[in-house]
């Protein structure tokens, strides 16, 4: 299976970078000292839509031809890929095409509309969303734009680690969190071909940890229902995904449920900053190995903001 | 009654610059696309203790001769003034005594306690918060802080000003909120010196609008146990901030409680930040006032961060 290089998120940032915002970095003095760490976090909850996901949905978009351009895209998906693919289509004149289970919340199916993508409605299974997907690009045309398994959804999302070395200096690790696995494949993708010595760490919910199991065995092996409050990171690992992360990842950390609580809560009392659970996996990643990270410059992307207001954990 | 000019806030930043963040502007296009206006935030709920106050207080401490430096300071407060007083107060070797109702919120008394201030508790009344801090300045020789009506104060507040219009161009108006005065007062002070085009206004919750009154009807109406949820504001303006803001500010708008929830709403959804409720005030009275802030350029103050995370409005 061909794998992307370096080179192909430097080409995807060069596509991208007039239709996304570069997200600021931020430091905070009291969670460095409450970690013994010093941390920099790259805030992509100030991204358009709220997540990196619109990196990997602009890059898909303007990597189609002319011809696809005419026929639209397509996706499944109730979370921040839909909002993404919806408004990275609507920047470029290409119409979207979003299966949503009817049972989504109604905050998600506004948003998605809003960004004027064509909805369809589906039972809120696996199975009825890709049989419908596949009935909408028969009937469409439409090109199809995985969340996480596919080349230029990988490469974009790697934009995110390529602006974060530009903006900081000597970090020794970046940790990023893992569900479908294209933000980590896209950030090894970049990191090990530019910075080998920058060490590239995962983090999961323990509740969801086909990734490091899947990391530590060799070989896919997917979750089924998990259970976490992460829930941008129930997903389980692309092949494509898996296929880069196994050879490019230093390592795999799994992080409880309360650990991501008190890592969200810290972030959000401490930064003043809105982010969403699957975020907090990797500040949850160093409380719970404040050893292996003493004293390091470690880089956290911070991957979304988009939280239900009115159920919080806290 | 000798009110200061902007050469004295320009001072105060002058002495202020090293131990205060520069905090961000930031703007959201999605809320200036719901508000028909171009908005600024300053956010000051990055500041340190994570409100403005940190500029006031910093500045009254370092404007303490030497001899009043070894006797210390004290204020009493259960809020923001009380953590940054604390914490500029420690920053500059100074003993900080703080007295506070009793039943303070368990995080206040612990972010004081956490700034090494000497914290003397008391009965909940104006009246035992005022005895009890001339008994603590009786005993110490401690210099009084007011959280808002005194000169180093307000000019302090106003460097926020002061460097929101270096980070800036072509803002026509300024709306901060106001509860004592000082960041009000200290804006005045600032931008009708050097900027006497843009025009300074104030928004005020409804439900706590002495200022409002105040302000139209030239004498100072103070306000007696208010009902909003803009906690930071529920105080009445000081005498020396009237006097500023009687001259200085163009406009008082007062704001429903309604308004300001949507408004702190708006900006932790769409923008991704913590604000309080009395720094989402601003917006809110733009979301009451569309017609008259319809394509104008508008900074708006974010007095600070503080909020407590398990009683939300929303």
């Amino acid at each position: 299976m061909r794998i992307p290089a370096a080179t192909d998120v430097q080409k995807a940032y060069n596509l991208i970078k007039p239709f996304v915002h570069q997200t600021p970095i931020l430091t905070c003095n009291s969670i460095n000292q409450i970690c013994d760490v010093e941390l920099f976090f790259k805030c992509e909850n100030f991204q358009k839509v709220g997540a990196f996901k619109y990196r990997g949905a602009t890059n898909a978009v303007l990597s189609l031809s002319d011809e696809q351009k005419k026929n639209g895209v397509a996706t499944h998906s109730s979370g921040n890929h839909a909002a993404a693919l919806a408004l990275a289509a609507k920047k470029n004149n290409v119409v979207a095409h979003i299966v949503m289970p009817y049972n989504a919340p109604e905050i998600k199916k506004k948003a998605v509309a809003g960004y004027g993508a064509q909805i369809t409605f589906c039972e809120p299974t696996l199975k009825a969303r890709e049989s419908t997907l596949l009935e909408v690009i028969a009937k469409t045309g439409a090109t199809m734009v995985h969340p996480y398994n596919q080349w230029e959804v990988i490469c974009g999302q790697g934009t995110a680690s390529l602006e974060l070395m530009h903006q900081t200096k000597g970090i020794d690790t970046i940790i990023t969190p893992v569900g479908g696995g294209g933000l980590l494949a896209g950030t090894a993708t970049y990191i090990k071909d530019i910075f080998p010595s920058v060490k590239v760490i995962a983090a999961e919910p323990l509740m969801a940890d086909d990734a490091y199991r899947s990391f530590y065995k060799g070989e896919l092996i997917p979750v089924v229902n998990p259970n976490t409050i992460a829930d941008g990171l129930r997903t389980s690992l692309g092949t494509l995904n898996f296929n880069i992360i196994k050879n490019k990842v230093d390592n795999i950390y799994t992080v409880s449920e309360d650990s991501i609580i008190n890592a969200m809560r810290l972030i959000w009392e401490r930064m003043k900053i809105i982010i969403e659970p699957s975020s907090a996996v990797p500040l949850g990643a160093i409380i719970e190995n404040k050893e292996i990270f003493k004293n390091k410059k470690v880089a956290l992307i911070i991957s979304g903001g988009n939280v239900d207001l009115t159920s919080l954990p806290f």
